[in-house]
């Protein structure tokens, strides 16, 4: 598959390329060296839009661009702003899902979109995997229960080996979730549900796949990887996590609708399931939720992905798919319309 | 080399077996069927001595020992212990440090000793790898700024990429806990310290060697695996931990007094640092000891070691290593009165 523009004209030898981003955003992801790596290729317009792209110099900047450069700042690219946009072949997304960003105007439009969710898989896995490990010796509770009382006893508690592992989707970061697991030196059992991966595939992963309810029935870590869409929101709902044996820990580092807030809430309340929480729905919990401060749940403010010096990450991905635009080359970040039916 | 003892009779070729630990820590690390196992090429002496062996059905028991399987709970094996023991020629033991169970008698007795060190090293390499990514993205102090206040901006929080990771010890659990990290998807720069490992060593491990004061002034996240030894305790002490930079995490899985856990204390009461803490000393810390409760520390009452389904790790592997005796193998675990100098 190529993966120039599919209109007729040529993609530009040297296109123009326009930021459009938050500036700490933008500084993070595109630093110094990567805009001069891109100014190689690229005729790279100086500065970065961090408005609507709908004020008189924003237009002005967009009437020239063959490339856009988007991040989780960029406004949603309407019929508007894309009419300011004439030129516009390809919309490169330095972050995570274009589900917001992309219009059916893109799409009518012919405009090449890439992701740099790749990028950004490497961060969620590798916290995943840490988050799973702690979960399967109980570390959470274990310190908020040695916070304040006698050490407890090693023999009582809990240890990974001979664990089940219930793993919801293996796209990008479920599937190196899953590599991970398996090279780690503890004796995972995994299961997967996955409704796009084959029995063959799921063979070649070496995983035994399941129905979300058995999963939950069998795991006593339940970790989601699911992109959120129609059909999988609030797909750990009370009845699921009802299924997941006493003791059992969820582990959300994805999207927080895939899992029934009040449900899972409850379930942490009374102390019967642990949760390793990285997003949430709502999103940030109200103050003083309970969910906040539970002795056996560790909530964090949505760090598992790409953050600080790891935003780079993904400024560097989207150079490289511009390379690749550049040289004629198949974007490794494409994102196709109807992908977005099963992507996040 | 031969691993079989060393004076002139030939080991027994179907060798009487006593077990010598705690009730629970047997019924864990030698379940029914590894007992089974061991008992299709060893005479096992039904139940578990454990006592302090000095009783007169204890002694009985080690009369007719040729193999003595210890673990945590096993008393040092004193002069009047081995005294009982007149053919004891293999002490096997089921968990890691031998330092407090072996005595001067045991090695002038030319007894064989094995541990199962190896088997606790995967569990606790696991773990702390666990801990590291968590420091590197700062979740501890994350999720308790997150506990009672406005959800913090990930592009202000830290991220993996470009940190200095000082590891302080190589043998077993260190090297392991080097291998994950180069096979994490961050890209950490990684430091060791280590007067056992060669320049050569070092170069095929691919990590670059330093002296510990220049671990401590690189290194943003400082672990270590070094035994407790007169010259490594409090390797960590007021003056180095003062060198790592502000904002610096101190893991520690091994043993507390490797780690001055006054100046600690205060360094992390202060805030400059964090840490991630599996052991301290004393240990455990008196209740409301400050280190329970910072919002900057983790501390979890020793859990990274083998415990709960792991336990049967350190069991599994006497059982191997008493299956090498038998038919003359070299030993995996074998301990020389010389390692002692410089193992845990």
């Amino acid at each position: 598959m190529n993966d120039r523009p599919g209109n007729s004209s040529p993609f530009p030898a040297r296109p123009t390329v326009v930021v459009a981003m938050g500036a700490d955003e933008a500084a993070a992801s595109l630093p110094a060296d990567l805009r001069a790596e891109l100014g190689t290729m690229a005729r790279l317009t100086p500065g970065v839009l961090t408005g609507d792209l709908t004020a008189p110099e924003e237009r002005t900047a967009l009437a020239d661009a063959d490339v856009l450069i988007t991040g989780w700042g960029t406004p949603p690219l309407s019929e508007g702003v894309l009419a300011s946009a004439p030129r516009l072949r390809a919309v490169v997304h330095a972050a995570g899902s274009v589900r917001e960003l992309v219009t059916s105007t893109v799409w009518s439009r012919g405009i090449v979109v890439s992701s740099a969710a790749e990028a950004n898989a490497g961060p969620v896995a590798d916290y995943t995997c840490a988050a799973i490990v702690f979960a399967a010796k109980k570390a959470i509770p274990a310190a908020a229960a040695y916070a304040t009382g006698p050490k407890p006893v090693f023999l009582d508690r809990e240890g990974a080996d001979g664990r089940t592992i219930g793993l919801i989707g293996a796209s990008r970061i479920g599937r190196r979730v899953l590599t991970r697991l398996r090279a780690s030196d503890a004796e995972f059992r995994i299961l997967l549900y996955d409704p796009y991966v084959t029995a063959e595939e799921a063979a070649e992963l070496g995983v035994e796949m399941t129905g979300v309810d058995d999963l939950c029935r069998a795991s006593s870590i339940v970790t989601v990887h699911a992109p959120l869409l129609p059909e999988t929101h609030r797909l750990l709902n009370a009845e699921r996590l009802a299924l997941i044996p006493d003791g059992g820990t969820v582990v959300n580092t994805a999207r927080g609708a895939l899992v029934d807030t009040d449900a899972l809430t409850r379930e942490c309340l009374s102390g019967r399931l642990d949760a390793i929480l990285d997003v949430t729905d709502p999103e940030p919990l109200p103050e003083g939720h309970p969910l906040r401060k539970l002795p056996n749940v560790l909530l964090t403010p949505h760090i598992a992905g790409a953050q600080g010096s790891e935003v780079r990450r993904l400024g560097a991905y989207a150079v490289e798919e511009i390379g690749r635009l550049v040289r004629g080359e198949m974007l490794r970040g494409r994102v196709l319309k109807e992908d977005l039916g099963r992507q996040a």
